[in-house]
């Protein structure tokens, strides 16, 4: 499927007195990732909370593979690895400018409504969605 | 006016790369003084957002003047020193175990509705916060 | 093996807009839970680092059930699986106050020298270690 | 004096239950536009430290006009006011896409060796940074 790569810079206020990233930064980047990716097809996700769909997350995995220092100049790789109408799962890659691997992770996200209760995408949003998708990955972005 | 003093044990999330805690923490820390200031006078601000008001800061000022390390045992005091139909102003002073003073600062904040237009408490629950203030100072909390 | 519960009052900074608590403060508080339980069991983790061993994560796995709010009175369950001269695992749970299990995780830990390299613990600290979870456990805390 | 326009797009995790930016993210945000300005002008602070200066901030001021919201992309203008052997003075302005100002704020910052203890930055390190201080002025960059 269609992946994503945002640049990262490490910001001070992310690392912690052992002198590289705290670990709970990697969630926060792998949003951003997301983020991304949702802006690259067209679908930001300001727009899914407009027509009331919120996507939480359910699982996190993260594996830490080597430690990131302030002013790394880093790539998040992330790919949508699975969309269905009630759910989504991503995963991502977080590597350094020395194309070290730092992290690997994955999430999995539901959808639900304003009241927090599950739901589907409805038939013509999920219809854009995986147009979009299909656009993203014809011109070459996978 | 009255005064509240919160104890924060520092995490070491709030720790950055010079091995002492970040200085964006300390607004933090403030807020959870707010918030327990407003709880112990019986008004927690859940009940405020409920009722349709929400705070927002409007000014906030900190001098740091000596790091606070990972698990630190602090106290935050914190004073309400007004409090208007349309605005509210606190003070707090961050204290470590050894009675050195490591910050201080001060917060302004006004009154705004669920569309974040200023606007004023109503009478009730004004009256209500200001016998509560009252009720907190003669109890000899002050 | 031995447990901890440890009390986390929500903090307004730690919501998004989703009105909920943000995910990724969750291993920020799985991390709370860990320091209170090596405070508790008298080798708190200040003095790993002092004795120049640190402890870095490997692997987060977090599950979210339900979501916590602003004030919510939370209960971090901490409970160490698993430790040797150069891992440690823990797993956790979070609770709130309607006794609604909201997340829970696992981490698993490496230690690491101050150059960031792998190494076991010196037998003394070790062993020290060892017999103060066992009188943790005799004490009927877990 | 110089200055540097930064770009930042609001993260979901910045955000909290008002549905705005947390008012503790416009520190983070002040110090990138000190990094950047830092790593513009050729003395990234990653160099500092490691020469054995570490900038601790000692005054924060930040006054909040309008409220951010998750995907506003952000400018971030940074200004250093005044630059010392022993202090320096940055200001900032933050301004999202419809060119609308929501925070300003400044720092004030002390120079410390790695014990601490304020100290001056030496001659060599100091020239060569007003110097590259001019050379970005003459570049037009003011």
């Amino acid at each position: 499927m269609a992946q994503q790569i945002s640049e990262v810079i490490v910001r001070y206020a992310e690392t912690d007195a052992q002198g590289v990233v705290h670990h709970a930064t990697y969630p926060v980047w792998f949003e951003e990732g997301r983020s991304d990716f949702l802006r690259k097809i067209g679908v930001p996700y300001s727009d899914w909370e407009q027509q009331g769909y919120f996507v939480v997350v359910v699982d996190l995995n993260t594996r830490y593979l080597a430690p990131a220092f302030y002013e790394d100049r880093l790539q998040v790789v992330t790919r949508l690895e699975r969309i269905k109408k009630r759910l989504m799962e991503f995963s991502y890659q977080v590597f350094n400018q020395h194309q070290q691997l730092l992290a690997q992770g994955s999430t999995r996200h539901l959808i639900v409504d304003a009241d927090k209760q599950p739901c589907a995408l409805n038939g013509e949003f999920y219809q854009q969605l995986c147009s979009k998708l299909e656009q993203q990955q014809e011109a070459g972005n996978d």
